[in-house]
């Protein structure tokens, strides 16, 4: 399993820098996604760092800049662990490139969302050690693992508002599901931004910087933006199109996977539905009659914030070909958007659109 | 004018309880919504109340109980001044009509939607004086005005999560647009929620109780629920459907406003856009041809938290009939549902599908 254990039956979309997703199987029913299958999105190279050598540099609009070490880390703050989901803003990508090409971006399916429990210690603890500036307003973060796609290369980064920061959720997190976190996940430190972007959860974070505007990194001031339809792809930067930051309420299909043909009849369909900020799941609708009646899907267990919510119902499939469609609302009543027409943009980011899945029974 | 000042072309869907909205050209351009063109949502009699006998009672789950006069308000704690946006659950109704009749509720337009700057105190601030136990998780208000047509009749209420009522926005108001709040707006004291549904900022307020559950109260238990479309509008209660609060991103077109022949050729359009929660309006998008093109509008000044935001741009009108539709993304990359087919639901509740109005030219 080399350097981080992997599911033989990941999805590959690029082997260098490694970007897989699981297939859709491997994400239904359960909370949490073994490590293995949880997926991985990189933008250069996975450093590999020798943990006891390693520091996390605090600095920026702080009283007291701080260079800490792993241990300084855990025997200096109280760990937390806590179950968030990531997902990545090209999550579904696929659905928009159905639409009209996206070139030179990966063909993300619903995996490039994955959940586990995250142990560590909080950002806003260390924020307070290390005494934020009255006047800041946002928190940068950078790994080491320079990109050579970025223009000009440098190390991934990105940055949240300071309010986020100091809210208590976002975690320093050196373990995963209970194990040590391993070098494709971030070790020894990432970050976790519970209910933002993937992209914002830096892994192998080294420096952390408090400042008054939002970080210029590459990753930040110019990929991941949502643009309009009719924007060119590489523009970018300050200004341009929406930052993203939160996650907007999305839905998909884990099971039946669209893959085999299943026996007409009952049959049980799942899948999950995230929404980011502190919003939760109220409700996912599945249709098997492209989007004319619909049913409630049953919501799995509890609510627990800032993760996905598992949901399943059944259909009676008949012979032939069907279109399962499932859309969720959040608890301020937002809905996913119907169609991935709608929501198209020129970097391919945000499918929230109605989850659908051609199905074949006989 | 009366008690209150209103226009007179005020639309008024019912005289007792008033309530009423402003045609969508008194909403235009400003960001202030002048107090005679606020939307009044009433569900009783306007009670009219003598300030020096009132008093606001704050119990509960606190550790000092206290009545509270408006001088003992404005003498112990620092006023605040904030602008923010109301909304109506119930607004924009009129375009679930159009989809399927709801009996017995008001045809709201995009009306029940309007903007001031509310001066007054903290919640947070008296809830600290008051000292909030822990484990208390919501705070109600009551005011005193009894709804008859509430099951058994009794008087408004309403309740939002701690985490909200301690946040710092939800202000204990005394002034509207830097008068005093008239007694059709809830004099003496009105609460206002910046980003939740109008509903839970209750007029008149009297009664605030730190509590361990929502409210209890008829209009927050069984009335301001969004329920599935399948569902019997008089079901309701504590679990059954979505209790509303916070506000997804909606927007409508205020000029032109479709009640006239319009002459062709370059037209502005203008609107409002709004987001509860904490979230902003990130793009507006015109289409003058159902949908197919898009074109960015321009939005006005800068972002001000906690209230809508107007649009504008210029479309060229041909001569006959066009339908101008207009969509809102918030800063989460959420964009509004296409369809008020698709968010009809039995009571009328939360109709943020895109923006449409069928102008003629000629």
């Amino acid at each position: 399993m080399g350097l981080w254990g992997k599911r033989d039956d990941m999805i590959v979309h690029q082997a260098d820098p490694y970007n897989a997703e699981p297939p859709r199987g491997a994400l239904a029913d359960r909370m949490l996604t073994p490590v293995e299958a949880f997926y991985g999105r990189n933008h250069g190279p996975i450093p590999v760092i020798d943990p006891d050598a390693w520091r996390l540099r605090v600095g920026g609009a702080v009283a007291q800049p701080a260079e800490l070490s792993l241990a300084d880390l855990k025997s200096g703050y109280p760990a937390q662990t806590l179950t968030a989901t990531l997902q990545c803003a090209g999550n579904r990508r696929a659905g928009l490139i159905e639409v009209r090409d996206i070139p030179g971006e990966a063909p993300w399916g619903p995996g490039a969302t994955s959940t586990a429990e995250w142990t560590g210690v909080s950002l806003a603890r260390v924020l307070a050690g290390a005494g934020v500036r009255p006047g800041a307003g946002h928190v940068a973060f950078a790994g080491p693992d320079v990109a050579p796609d970025a223009d000009p290369p440098q190390p991934f980064g990105g940055s949240i508002p300071l309010a986020k920061a100091l809210a208590g959720e976002v975690t320093l997190a050196w373990a995963m599901n209970g194990q040590p976190l391993p070098a494709m996940h971030g070790a020894p430190l990432r970050v976790v931004v519970p209910g933002y972007i993937g992209a914002r959860s830096v892994k192998w974070v080294e420096q952390i910087t408090v400042q008054d505007t939002p970080s210029g990194n590459y990753f930040q001031a110019r990929v991941y933006r949502l643009l309009p339809a009719d924007a060119d792809p590489r523009s970018g930067g300050p200004g341009v199109g929406l930052s993203l930051g939160a996650v907007a309420v999305s839905a998909d299909i884990l099971r039946p996977d669209g893959r085999s043909v299943l026996p007409a009849g009952p049959t049980e369909v799942t899948g999950y539905a995230f929404a980011g900020d502190d919003r939760g799941i109220a409700r996912v609708d599945v249709s098997a009659d492209g989007g004319h009646r619909w049913r409630q899907a049953e919501l799995d267990g509890e609510a627990v914030p800032w993760a996905w919510r598992h949901w399943r119902t059944i259909i009676d499939l008949p012979v032939g070909e069907t279109q399962i469609t499932a859309r969720a609302w959040d608890t301020t009543a937002a809905l996913q958007p119907e169609s991935a027409e709608h929501v198209w943009n020129p970097k391919g980011y945000v499918n929230n659109s109605w989850a659908r899945l051609r199905v074949t029974a006989r």
